[in-house]
């Protein structure tokens, strides 16, 4: 039973994450196709004012990026069957939380990926998630799971 | 006129009417997209566990588990034409009732499939449903009518 | 500016018109994926007992009928791009009045197609449509138009 | 345990069943809101021309108040728990089964009433609702079990 | 903050549970519109065949009820803000789960009310729901918060 | 043109800024039904074993009361005509971002609160809002504006 | 049959065509409950600023206030049962014509009140309108009839 | 992370920016499927009537060729990723404007395009949109940017 999953990776920006998730999964066999925020830091900062023009005030700087950025994010959340959120150790990340927020109310899976400390202050992101994962094997390890039944220690596909 | 059709089989696990109603429809030619939850019971009960880390009390471990399976049914439930729901023997399954229930709200076209003695106990489950069938067969004459417009002693395309 | 259309043709069986309409935009070279309900009427009429065993009420041997075309009927529908209802001149026709009602209530544009004769009793319908023709060429001008640009008398493609 | 019920009434306007019943539920101490199209034959047909002027074309004329009175229809049907549509022996009545389908569309439970010659004719939308009913009484009936769970013989009042 | 919440009490009807929940919460001051099926299971029953007219046939006695009851049933959970669904000791009980999955898919919060063995069986159900109670009691308490903010053993409105 | 207007207010629960809102448009005589999460922080983190019984695991205890805090917030939410989320000095917020982000995607015109040193960290999430305020005077005469077409220094009903 | 009828009246402010409407329903007896954008253009104009700030781009002076302005008008809209929209002689009106496809995407019944030079630059407007009308008394005249069943000439309620 | 995204560029026909917007993007390498109303103006203004007969009134002959276009625009608007509209120097572009309001309230990205002196005209379309550009090349770099994550100055891959 072939399925194409779409799965959105939110958050945290400075590991890579993404890429051990997406390795992890193409090693499996998976066929997923993964989408993302722009993850350049300073390509997401300015993208608004290199391409419309600058602005001497940085709120509307920010404004006009965020614009930019909001068009992908947006876009890509909406098409996926699955939205991964990481929280990392640094930074508020108040942008992964809108993300999150975002995608449970469309209704989406959610597989929210933290380090234990953040447990309490994620409670409420938590709880409006399917799976709460603190590694990005994990993370592949759930996908391998709900795209073709197969358990890490069994090897065996439940699910044809 | 071709039309390719997503068909999830939700329910009952211990019987392989989901192998027959899909060898059923390949040998009438039809193309269809099977997709089902995860149907190796041991596997479906403890992949929360599994992948993220053992509970030592028994409704957490369940939790986690029906968790991980929710991001695989509703998604599949979601991206589904139609949905067969099927009740067997034995178990409470309230999983399939459940599954008809939110198919049904999404407005997904219902088939259920069960044996004469649950009609009484399904009465409610069996209204929301556009067919109501008694053997995979049935099922896969449906989805051949459906799909071509042939019926079982006819063998002529109706609907070309 | 390729695009892909799914137009479904529901209402009146008993003249060639799907066909006229289908070989009509063959001929003008444009991909639509034409769907329709089971328009072989005896099949249509009694696939719910062929399938799901006789009933002595005819009441409940159309409700089983109607349940398995309704699978095939909403579900296309559902999909469809544009609907195009026809009314001919025999019948009650309730079922193509239906279609139309449920197709204008998902939004989808309506093209209704019926003889001018027609035109009083079905004006609340005919207000819910984008076009109202009489013929089955004007159909096949309207999507030629629609998805190409072009206009009968003028053969040039005005939407590159 | 209290309701306010919003039923609209749609389809035939010739005979009184609507004030059948209107007054049956008052009769049983029902709080519901009715609602229905215009019922004034004549000024149904002409509003659109009455109000915003003459048109020498019928299809016109037809056109406008049909734009007018789907003011009308369309909001309360929008606005109604439940729709009675009924069909009565003369006339196409292809607006009462348009009302059907959009209703069907949007979820509402359908309550159909028609004498039992049509039936066949009707099967369609007889399938998509919840009730098939041949004589106002009986819709008065299912009104008064569906919001008090009384029944005809037993006077009691079962869901409190 | 005053708030109007609406309740819909589904599954078991053989306990007063609902009474005890009303109850409960009336004693608390609390303003809840509390709606349920109809809890006569006689009545619920025949409903169909009482105001419709008999059927011969068992299965199509029970679609005719079924029907009925789906009028209010439905209407009633789409327009609560809460469903409380009970899964009691007796009896298949598809119908409660079939609630449960239709009110999760249209986002309605979900209290599941059972004994604790049954927590495997209904751990799918369970993990839809925002909360999983063991007596009426904790619905009251789950409902006093919900509304008013105030805990068991506090007694001080924390959301004023 | 009278209207009745709900605001629920998320986000920080340390200051009074919620009692300040709520007196500046009782003030200015606006008729605004307010509503927000569960403001006693205490009650909020411990509400899911208060009732429903002690957790050994912090995890789930967590997840206990994140989901009886859920039916309320969400509720809430999706009831409001607006939504005001305030971020204060302190700790992640991550909840609050998650309720402009669920807003967001409910289509819930968003008012944005924040001391300007926030600024750049809630970028995305000011872009989906419709102001970005720094105090609550300003929303206080956002609503007025909103409800009543009043500016500050104009004090005259602009909108009638 | 009473109905509580909810309009929104977009466009053109500087006559008093709005004024015009209320007058003449409430003179023909009408419980309208209409709602409008704040008509004070200056006001409209400068209420980001005013509320929230200065801003030395005139771009960003206008963008904080359409934000503000949107709370209102968005909200109105959508809780509207019918949307009025009058495009008048002077100005660019395109936010009148951005409501008009708002309202059109949101299903709300829309009346396109326009004079008549303006026809051929309003049709596709026109076009997703049910009713195109010239003068306030004609929309005032349209209201009438939706709600009450009465035409200029007749006086009779015709759908009691 | 490949994407396929569909652009619809909505407005002004008398330029050809959606030519230079399709060779920006394809001399970029993007894999865009671009769609657009049908920009020859007399056919767009003669279709109702070159297909399905000419009308005497000016005002009907405009509904039937508004009702054909409607087919096209509605269908791919909602087809659509991103919604972009140009309004140029000329005309009342009320259409423009309304597939804004319309594009906005489906919830589509917006991009505007327009010069510098319709800012204060446009500020409410402009406040709905995520980009506001001067020229079809910072469309072609906004398009980009969402896409492939690259900045006009960077030329670097930012987020594989």
């Amino acid at each position: 039973m072939a399925a194409e999953w779409r799965v959105y990776l939110s958050g945290e920006i400075h590991t890579d994450w993404r890429h051990e998730i997406a390795e992890g999964t193409k090693a499996a066999g998976l066929d997923i196709a993964y989408s993302a925020p722009v993850t350049d830091h300073g390509a997401s900062d300015d993208c608004g004012v290199a391409i419309l023009g600058a602005e001497p005030d940085k709120f509307w700087h920010d404004r006009k990026g965020a614009g930019v950025n909001a068009i992908r994010t947006r876009t890509l959340i909406e098409k996926a069957d699955v939205v991964v959120v990481r929280f990392g150790d640094k930074y508020k990340q108040w942008n992964a939380a809108f993300d999150a927020g975002y995608a449970a109310a469309l209704g989406k899976p959610l597989i929210i990926l933290h380090p234990p400390e953040h447990a309490h202050a994620l409670k409420e992101v938590d709880e409006a998630a399917s799976a709460v994962a603190q590694t990005p094997a994990q993370v592949v390890e759930i996908l391998r799971y709900v795209i073709r039944g197969e358990l890490p220690d069994r090897q065996r596909a439940a699910a044809e």
